[in-house]
């Protein structure tokens, strides 16, 4: 840390993409104002990343280049190193690793590396006394790792859940409003640059998993644990499913959501319809939304903007700004070595509302056949439609359940795919009742 | 500041009401957890209120009573005094003064203090390298105050507004959701509970001024003035108005804004029409919700419920702990004496869409009369509406208008009322359409 409150704070910078550059403009343009909240300038005096030559939509005339990023870690010109390389080895950990084990700030929004390695750089970042900062990577500019680790730090938190990959929520908004299927708007979304040409990390719910673990083991204190995530994405939704949804009186988001029950840790990742009343319904296009229920809070709502160059930069300079006014937290809230490890809920007592397309063959029957499965398994059927007639092709089938357990919903499931009549494999949504 | 960090950070409180008892179960119901967070145990050693008998809902045997509040300023056993007395004047003032002026860190959720003196609070607390803290004072559980005054300060914030009262929301929600006129549903919410017997503080929005003013000083680094905050209540909204902006897709909401514009800082408070799509729209009952406009976030918005014991005293104890962390920061975020005086924006610069209902003698030529005065002042209807026809009695005729400036708005009305065939009053209605 700087020893004279008057001197600059100074910043190496590691990886200038979007938003490493949205970083240089906002320290630029904000320059006097940051440094009233700061207390002291905020500068950039060192830069690294994967080619010098290109062009970038930032002034870093002031700053020094360096060819290899772990030489932040040492440089006697940096005080805080900012990582936004991305990826949760390589140079992005080594670089993490190096600064903070020699008592040097991190601010971060690498999501990846956070959910791998949290706990072990929050252990190195308090053994060093040092912070390790990370609003950015978890939505955006919405503060909610700031929200959970110090505004609710009086509650028991009970739930988080949100939409936390704002490509996803694009196509699922536009899916909706304009009746076209998955692939289409996957194929503009690419198009207009709000997807990846490899698109697997958002449409598959990847990252919405490292985001949900790290907001899990801020709310429950316990370790990010990604593995235990059932994850689903988004590729199997139809607007068909949409259309449903919203006649029952749902939206359809591709939810992270994170639970702390008397049975364990109940952490999913996948496609969920939200009932509308709840804040995350009216959440479309590429915005971002958090909810939190704490026993003293009750439930609280946050949302925003949860990516692109500028909000992620807003989140990365308030945690600049809080290393240089010295009021950086511990990493997790707690000490690292205080996180529980939370065993996660076995399926047969992770209970839910179910959502379930069928396509079957228009005969008779069929409803009946699907409707003994599920009296078999234990399930009730909450309401049941079938719109539209076609003696030759498949038609669809639309049931929603009451509360029933994983395990009992897999297994009928399983029966009613295997009926000669169910033309396709089920399509199976979990209806979120437990929003705000 | 206590010197050992294992020791007990020890709390006065002063006021043991709703809030008080709320945050004294709170500490005890989640002590380890709170400890934990806050690297010490958080422990009520003494307390003051007016009545030592009164039966409350908490237990406080652990806490020395004292007869006069001012004694916790000074008090050995006491680190840090927590004032939840209310009141602008008298004894809080005086209590977070002296405790203030002796370096001893103050928490409160007064905002008519803070909108008063926060200020030279502020100033007391800088000069004596103390914190003063007050999340609780703004939107209850929501943490707004340390949203803007943290997370948002790599921002320059141009816009602040919100449903800052939970009693007027739960009013205007109730009169729409069952047609009820205002005197009908606050009698209501008096026998309920959720509004005070003298309504006045509540429904004629000085509640919702007082925060307001707390939350432009923090976004727009200004003093807080109350005294330049336009000012209108709920009382004369009437549930046809609801359903009128319903039809034209609006919620009506008592909205406290502030913006900063190149014509100064227009801060106002007043029932409001704003779109289906924005987030306030559909926050009702009791919750309250605040959105912030950053240049670098872009739009957030925060919700959940805004009074009530526990969510106060959820963000009582984050407070709490910010301190025994001693990572409180600079009460408005910059330095007192760096806080700019904004003139207040003339009536003539302020510009907005509104809403007038008309109660008119259901006769030919009322509406050209309307239309031509309007004309006059250069004011364009976007719409109009006219429902139902009584030859004998008044019948409502309803606009809403284009951008227009608030002086020839208030012209326009005086000629409107002066009309014969207008019977009551007009009623007027800004329409907010720049929240998200």
């Amino acid at each position: 840390m700087p020893k004279k409150t008057n001197d600059a704070l100074r910043i190496g910078m590691a990886g200038i993409g979007t938003v490493g550059a949205a970083v240089a403009r906002l320290l630029r343009s904000n320059r006097d104002a940051i440094a009233d909240r700061a207390g002291r300038p905020i500068e950039i005096t060192a830069v690294a990343a994967r080619d010098k030559t290109k062009r970038r939509d930032c002034d870093l005339s002031g700053a020094r280049w360096c060819d290899d990023p772990s030489e932040l870690a040492t440089a006697s010109d940096v005080d805080v190193v900012v990582e936004l390389m991305g990826g949760a080895q390589g140079s992005a950990f080594e670089l993490c690793k190096a600064a903070l084990a020699c008592g040097r700030p991190v601010a971060t929004a690498n999501k990846a590396l956070l959910a791998a390695h949290g706990i072990a750089l929050a252990a190195l970042a308090e053994g060093n006394r040092t912070p390790l900062m990370f609003e950015a990577a978890v939505a955006g500019g919405i503060p909610v790792i700031k929200t959970v680790r110090e505004s609710l730090a009086g509650n028991r938190i009970s739930c988080a859940q949100g939409i936390l990959n704002g490509t996803c929520n694009y196509i699922l908004s536009r899916m909706f409003a304009e009746g076209l299927d998955f692939a289409t708007v996957l194929a503009d979304a690419q198009k207009l640059g709000y997807a990846e040409s490899d698109p697997a990390a958002d449409v598959d719910g990847h990252d919405t998993a490292h985001k949900l673990a790290i907001l899990a083991a801020l709310a429950f204190g316990t370790a990010p644990d990604v593995k235990s995530i059932a994850l689903d994405g988004i590729r199997r939704v139809s607007p068909l499913d949409l259309r449903f949804a919203a006649e029952m009186g749902y939206r359809v988001k591709l939810i992270g959501s994170a639970r702390l029950t008397e049975n364990g840790l109940e952490q999913r990742v996948g496609p969920c319809l939200v009932p509308l009343s709840s804040p995350l319904a009216s959440v479309d296009g590429s915005l971002n939304a958090v909810t939190l229920r704490g026993d003293a809070v009750g439930e609280i709502a946050l949302s925003g903007r949860g990516a692109g160059g500028d909000p992620t930069a807003s989140a990365v300079v308030a945690d600049l700004i809080d290393i240089a006014r010295g009021r950086a937290p511990l990493p997790f809230s707690v000490p690292s070595d205080r996180l529980k490890i939370r065993a996660a809920t076995p399926p047969e007592k992770r209970t839910g509302c179910w959502y379930i397309r069928l396509q079957v063959s228009d005969k008779p029957g069929v409803v009946a056949d699907v409707s003994a499965i599920l009296r078999d398994e234990n399930i009730s059927i909450e309401s049941l439609l079938q719109h539209g007639r076609s003696p030759t092709d498949s038609v669809p089938v639309v049931l929603a359940t009451h509360e029933t357990d994983e395990a009992a919903m897999a297994k009928a499931i399983g029966k009613i795919s295997a009926l000669p009549a169910v033309k396709e494999s089920p399509c199976r949504m979990r209806i979120e009742t437990e929003t705000i």
